[in-house]
């Protein structure tokens, strides 16, 4: 019998998990196979509550096909952006993201020399190609740099919840605020366990 | 007659009010001159407190003889740090700065696209030069991103305090949380009116 009373388990998940195949492919082929799926396991894990960020929730569907969405998944997919303006931050959290980006933005400009400097003997084009990618990774990833980032780690921070998401640079910075979070490979297997 | 009881107007201080030209120069014609003068008048403005975050105030004596810093001024200018682990910040500062890091960085992209494509045209080490201004100033300028910065906003924050600076990104981003602020150019004027 299940306690009414209880507070439920909040999850907060990101694209990642219906998406990134790595992770998708645990509960199907394509991304709608993938939500059908983890709407039938999680229908049934009653004492869990699953969140989803609006812009996250945006950039989901920008995925998908909106009408192949199961009729369950707006019931069941909880749509809410963090309270930001009420909301609060411990402030070194704010002195670690100065930090990182500081020294990421100086790797961008030696990125930046270096390509210039290549292009006497390389293609301009084959040079700029080059210059966008490796200018991504150094300035990008494993960093938050876009809304739906910061609305994953302040949503998982504001309802105590724990954070599914495939990117690794996010976990980083949401344990940094003792966000809880779980591997998301086990995700299928964490739902499963609700059930028993 | 001075009322002890009351509280006094904390005064936050950046080293431009006596690195920077432009407002050094209401008080004296070097660092060591401008701090001399600084020091005169504050003395007597009893109703005020100043303050220099341990950052600010080490990067005020890379520029500075220290044997010529008046001994008053250890005692006039009260060295502190923000209280970072237990302050708290709102969250969409947080929001605002993400965007705009992230405009920043493809602003910069953009910037060493083209210092690449202008490599057949110029001569690279000119290409050079002028990619590392226009990086700064597309990455840098207008936005907080130095440890230093960081702390003369918190530490307003922290004392409720009244910030000094002609770093206009700075003016911009403490605005943002409600800091109090004064045009630097005005605060010698301002110092001298709290005497009268």
């Amino acid at each position: 019998m299940i306690n009414f009373f209880r507070k439920k388990r909040k999850i907060v998940i990101d694209t990642s998990v219906f998406i990134n195949p790595d992770i998708r492919n645990f509960f199907g082929k394509n991304p709608e196979e993938a939500i059908e799926e983890f709407i039938k396991i999680a229908k049934k894990a009653k004492t869990l509550e699953f969140y989803m960020p609006t812009t996250v929730f945006k950039e989901l569907m920008y995925f998908l096909d909106e009408e192949k969405i199961p009729r369950d998944f707006y019931f069941l997919m909880r749509i809410k952006s963090p309270d930001k303006h009420r909301s609060v931050c411990p402030v070194i959290f704010f002195y670690e993201l100065v930090e990182e980006i500081r020294q990421r933005v100086n790797k961008g400009l030696r990125v930046a020399e270096s390509a210039v400097r290549s292009v006497t003997q390389k293609n301009t084009e084959e040079v700029i190609k080059d210059l966008r990618k490796k200018y991504r990774e150094a300035l990008r990833e494993g960093i938050i740099d876009s809304k739906e980032d910061v609305d994953l780690i302040f949503l998982s921070m504001e309802l105590q919840a724990t954070l599914v998401t495939g990117d690794q640079g996010l976990i980083k910075w949401a344990d940094k605020l003792g966000i809880e979070w779980i591997v998301p490979e086990k995700f299928k297997d964490f739902l499963l366990s609700a059930i028993q």
